[in-house]
């Protein structure tokens, strides 16, 4: 922290500046004034997102690297605006810096948010540089773009809507799990521990496939991305629209590697799909008769949709139909909750 | 913190939201979904601002109220917006909550929130609600608008340029300093001393007078806010325009209180005036022949702006032309410094 006091909060900011490459057309005046200055195009909404993380609730320092917390600090905003259909264009950062932190992490933290900068093309537009008296903390918030007739919202679903989501949920709440315990004395190879670890601490944002949907005629009725888990997300979706939903056991997309590991380390297959959570794949809905469609076009995509059940005229009810043919209600609080499970 | 465990993430997003009476026009789709989304008018810049509080390093829960913390979270950046030339529109706050924090403290907090939001007409139209380990912290993202010809920055100033100064800096300074020692040790009034604690506790963001300049004919060069005090914003003034400045003592607005306040108790008056910080006043710059426009223009406002100083060719270099004559070369970092004057 010597280093970082000689620096004082301007001389940070120049140096974590110059890590950023990307400069947005959008963008009139960026970090340097009082606020940044954008304009956008008439015709299109400005999105709007922000999360906070914080060491300890959000991420151990001691289970990631500098360069991989700011690749997805970056990555879970970016998932918020594909989860509307839209592009990112401005990033800002608040972070708080406590006095154990070394420059060179802080070095490698902003390397990481360039390079998913760069891949977006989002400019870092602002932002705060701060002590912290103890754990490090993160705050990004996003703008992006939507043609006004493109938005997807949580709250569109109709009964006899198609349910899909994109990618196999499930993993990276395996790979936190995996983390935080005795690596040896988990079964199952290296190579798939590894990549469920890498779901876990590198999401991709489901941007192209968005953008994919976005373009595509098959009429999407609503849309979230998964970070309280799966059933979760689906209560949000079901909530905001007064209807219910039945999944399909069987169809849910189970990934080979969560398939193996929990197999042989006698884990829940299911409740790992189900309940994961930080997954930050696309879980979305749409007219029955365009279901097709979507498989269509995804057909030759790097990312598999999948249909994996139907919305009902149950309001507020989610069921899973278990390979058995049996129903099982499903809770909403299976997922995620950042007062629940947080650190004691 | 049972009560916070109880209600989880959603159901305190929903008891904040209940408190925030404000709805902005501009909003098409606010709290409850991934991203905010608005639109924008045609001929007019987009302004962000983002701004982060951490308990012990910009405040201290045993020196202030929850109303007032919630309060001014958010007029330090309604005065980033300010010093814009633009006017606030929508706030998005990310909040850390530790364990020790009581569910009554954030609905006051909140209700400072409100306040603050409903005088300036601003929506809360997001947000992140998440643990915090220890200690609180508040992250505001705020985003104004200003008409594309009235965009006020840093980087304008030049030679020969007046500078003026709103209201009176300093009274922060020294309300902090008295907040964080024993009060009965202080010699003066306590009608003075609330006054001083007032004016850090709930600083008044500089809107009305930010407006009035935007509609004036006077040419501003530049502005800034006083957040890490006088002569450290001069200097990013001065930085900006690579220009240096020079101050008149005789002429620096020096209030009754402080004036009292530092006279009574042995302090450097002037120190307070150019080094406080956390004034959040407006410190600009204009043409020369326009001085008199804008003097005339605040005869009869509520908050005084009066002439400092002028701005020289000398780049960066800022002096003060003492009352007994003399030219004193005044340094940058006399003001705030986040990374030095940190809690140990």
């Amino acid at each position: 922290m010597a280093d970082l006091k000689k620096l004082g909060e301007f001389g940070l900011i120049d140096r974590f500046h110059s890590h950023l490459k990307y400069r947005s057309p959008k963008l009139k005046l960026g970090i340097g004034d009082d606020c940044a200055v954008y304009s956008s195009k008439a015709g299109t909404y400005e999105i709007v997102s922000t999360d906070a993380l914080i060491e300890t609730v959000h991420f151990d320092l001691k289970l990631t690297t500098p360069r991989l917390l700011g690749r997805k600090a970056l990555a879970v905003n970016i998932s918020d605006i594909a989860a509307m259909g839209g592009v990112p264009r401005l990033a800002f950062i608040a972070i708080g810096i406590p006095n154990s932190l070394s420059l060179k992490f802080l070095d490698d933290f902003y390397k990481g948010i360039n390079r998913i900068c760069v891949e977006h093309k989002i400019e870092l537009a602002g932002g705060d540089t701060v002590a912290s008296p103890k754990h490090l903390f993160i705050n990004i918030t996003i703008i992006g773009e939507v043609a006004k007739n493109k938005l997807m919202t949580r709250s569109g679903a109709r009964p006899g809507d198609s349910i899909f989501v994109t990618g196999t949920p499930g993993e990276s709440a395996l790979g936190l799990k995996l983390l935080a315990s005795k690596r040896k004395k988990w079964k199952g190879s290296e190579r798939l521990k590894k990549q469920v670890i890498r779901s876990h601490l590198d999401p991709v944002p489901r941007l192209t496939e968005s953008q994919l949907l976005a373009k595509s005629k098959a009429r999407v009725t609503s849309m979230i991305d998964i970070s309280d888990g799966l059933v979760q997300d689906l209560f949000h979706i079901c909530e905001a629209a007064k209807v219910g939903a039945v999944l399909n056991e069987e169809w849910l997309p189970k990934s080979p590697a969560l398939r193996r590991l929990t197999s042989v380390n006698n884990l829940n297959l299911i409740d790992f799909v189900l309940a994961g959570g930080e997954d930050y794949e696309l879980l979305f809905t749409l007219k029955n008769e365009d279901a097709r469609k979507i498989s269509r076009q995804f057909e030759h995509a790097k990312t598999p949709v999948t249909r994996i059940g139907e919305i009902t005229s149950q309001s507020g009810k989610v069921v899973l139909q278990k390979e058995n043919g049996k129903i099982e209600p499903l809770q909403k609080n299976m997922g995620f909750n950042h007062f629940r499970s947080r650190t004691p």
